[in-house]
């Protein structure tokens, strides 16, 4: 995370070069270049995909946890064999800060819960993502395989100038409009999607490694996904988390090329 | 519940009069007249209901707890202006035995999760729903808004014989055929549907609140409903550890007229 | 289809072997092998999943259609690299009848839309299903991964035997409850499984893949699944709809290894 | 519709006096206050909705068109007892352009298909949302039930110039980073949330009337909505298409109060 506070422009800053206008000059826009991801609540243990799988054979003796070894054999037959359903019963909630362009992909996601900051009914802070320094800006190959490479100095300054410019003179813009006793829900409609909006957002287990096989890249997954970075530091995060309270489905994720059952 | 042993059919035996036929004196079938809903697993709470809402009005401060007259205040007030989302972020998992005639309507609710007792991999057990002295028998009224009333003892006669001899026959036939060498997903074409089967069953609040809607009959709903009363009883059950875990969200949907949200 | 009208049991029936009660002789019961779909309405063709794929990549320009040759690529691309939801702005309604087991199994997949006949309005007919000659009668292999073989003429008797005496006993005992004034709804407890249903289903092309990637057993598929044989007639009935109304997208389906994109 | 073309900012230009930068002069941007809203098919009778209720009462005659008073009366008979699955079995699909905001509540609606414009894909055109003349500005009234008023001459000139200066500097910038090499997954995040995107939308008229109820206000709901009064403008569009399909099912959605069934 780097957190920082832009008081644009200054002679040095790079946003006086692409003409940030006057009067934006006492907006106070924050930039980083992350995203926040925290668990709230995780209902979820590996011993729970084997009782909802177990009653379809055991019926009434699916309460009694296999062991150890048994457990995670069971798991990554269910996983292997794609059998998706006893991974359902188990739930995560996050509560999750990221721009607004990774929660419209992230949306798309419709076996899912959430709530999300409304800009209908509260102002929205002045808080932007910026790419950072390692984060890879110039796109090569063709459409659904891409690949990034890292922008040049004179790219990142491009970049670094082009958000803080937009950023500085479009939240200038809204607080203008807020201030003049415009609606907030009409103001926002000049806000970059860029700025940040947090959400809580609810999941099971097999809908969250749907999730992670689309939102991560990974050369050993059976059917490759290139999403974009961003909603990527997402999944990486939930992946965390998921792997944490859910170890040996998890493992059977993985070993399993990442095919959501 | 009324667990009974049934050796049919005995000269006594109201089964007799039906005619059972000689070769299933040796079936032993189980009757009951209850459902068994245990809750597995809740993760839910009224507290998690209002910071999923309260994201929208106040962003990062969601994570604060309001006190306890602004939370009740807060999901009632959601609750009426039908701001369904904020109820999604909680789960319950139960597992419930109840015949397959219940599960056939509990499965028309697609918004949950659910993993049932398969008549491929395994041999069902004799055990049979058999309508109990408490259940009424007769139906009135018009298609839709049916009511019911009680039946005369001959009608009671009527059903326990109806089941007993029915259900001792199919159970005979079906260990006949295991017995032959048949498959279980063949021979268990034979079983009634009152016979019993187990699932666990995974759903959030807000579709465990349409469920309830739905799945009960209560005459100060706003949109009355009119359910069998088998998955009534299991509607019942859900309902009892709903209160427990989430009192003000359920105090809030009894002072809405049970309308989910 | 065979249809035959059993009037059990006469002295050479083999119903009569199984012992079925003499107060069963009135009832006439019909069975028959097949199950019934018909193609309601399909609104689907393959230049719609180009339309809907394409406005990610020209927008505006999306609807015009490709020439065949770039139209049977972009649906191939699109199947090959898992971009499912073009497939879903499309819809094939089937009327459909088929056993009360098959319609357990169909009924969990969720993505779906369901209108069934009900056993609480309506007094079911008295229809069931018998395996046919043809259908395989013999389990063999491990749960997960069974195959079947042909079943010896005992056992063939076995299952024609029981399934015989015991729907023709249940739907004498439910006419009897009727006619004793017993609501349907109880009454309906003692029919078995097998009895037929019928129900209208609506499902876009994308959930209708994911069903016949489960519901057909085919060896050239990628992951391959072993479904039982009565829904995978209802699966090889869908099919052939599809394939009319959407040839290029069923050719990648098959290309693709029969994997729900 | 009001399609403008911007090129500012001029000396008399309001824009101007906001500073937009002199770097800006060369970008062209479109504005215009409108959505766009296509049917491209609509696979939708009342007579289905009756077919799929009736096979419920009636089975196999369920085929049989019910005549016109009959029809209209089962049809309001569904609706006012939120029997809502029979309204399943029909599908609309949209071709919409609206702003991203706008896209942003409408893919919150989860029981619908989607397919949207890229802008990893494609290079977004410089066309924007702006609030026409009759668009009230001002809100009044709390949380969840606002109200809203024309704004005054001077908040009309704010939010113009507002969104003109903005939209011209971001789309600038846009441009700016494209033409130096920048991913277009990254230029995009200094777009404003007011600028166009193009989607296909798909929904059958169970969800499209969850759609329109919680979209469209209407003080003769039962249970009031306040949308903001651009998704309104999709809503009003998708109910004319919707009426015209499905007249005795639009009715009765009118008669209940539009109660979602």
């Amino acid at each position: 995370m780097a957190l920082v506070e832009v008081r644009p422009p200054g002679a040095a800053d790079p946003g006086a070069a692409s003409g940030a206008p006057a009067d934006d000059e006492a907006v106070v826009v924050r930039f980083r270049s992350d995203v926040v991801v925290e668990l709230v609540r995780a209902a979820a243990a590996d011993a729970d995909v084997a009782s909802a799988a177990r009653v379809s054979t055991v019926g009434e003796r699916s309460r009694e946890v296999p062991d150890a070894a048994a457990l995670a054999g069971l798991i990554t037959f269910l996983m292997r064999e794609r059998h998706g359903t006893p991974f359902e019963h188990s739930t995560f909630t996050f509560y999750v800060k990221a721009p607004i362009f990774v929660w419209r992909e992230h949306m798309r996601h419709r076996i899912a819960s959430y709530n999300e900051e409304s800009a209908r009914y509260r102002v929205l802070e002045p808080e932007f993502y910026l790419p950072g320094a390692d984060r890879d800006l110039v796109q090569v190959g063709k459409a659904g395989a891409y690949t990034y490479q890292p922008g040049t100095p004179a790219q990142q300054a491009l970049v670094a100038e082009g958000f803080r410019s937009v950023c500085t003179h479009a939240y200038g813009q809204y607080q203008r409009m807020l201030a003049g006793g415009v609606a907030r829900e009409i103001a926002r409609g000049v806000l970059p999607v860029t700025i940040y909006s947090r959400a809580y957002v609810t999941m099971n287990a097999r809908a969250l490694m749907n999730f992670l096989s689309l939102r991560r890249r990974d050369d050993r997954s059976h059917f490759p996904s290139y999403p974009q970075r961003e909603i990527e530091l997402v999944a990486e995060a939930y992946e965390t988390h998921f792997a944490q309270h859910m170890p040996l489905t998890h493992a059977a994720f993985l070993a399993c090329g990442r095919v959501c059952p």
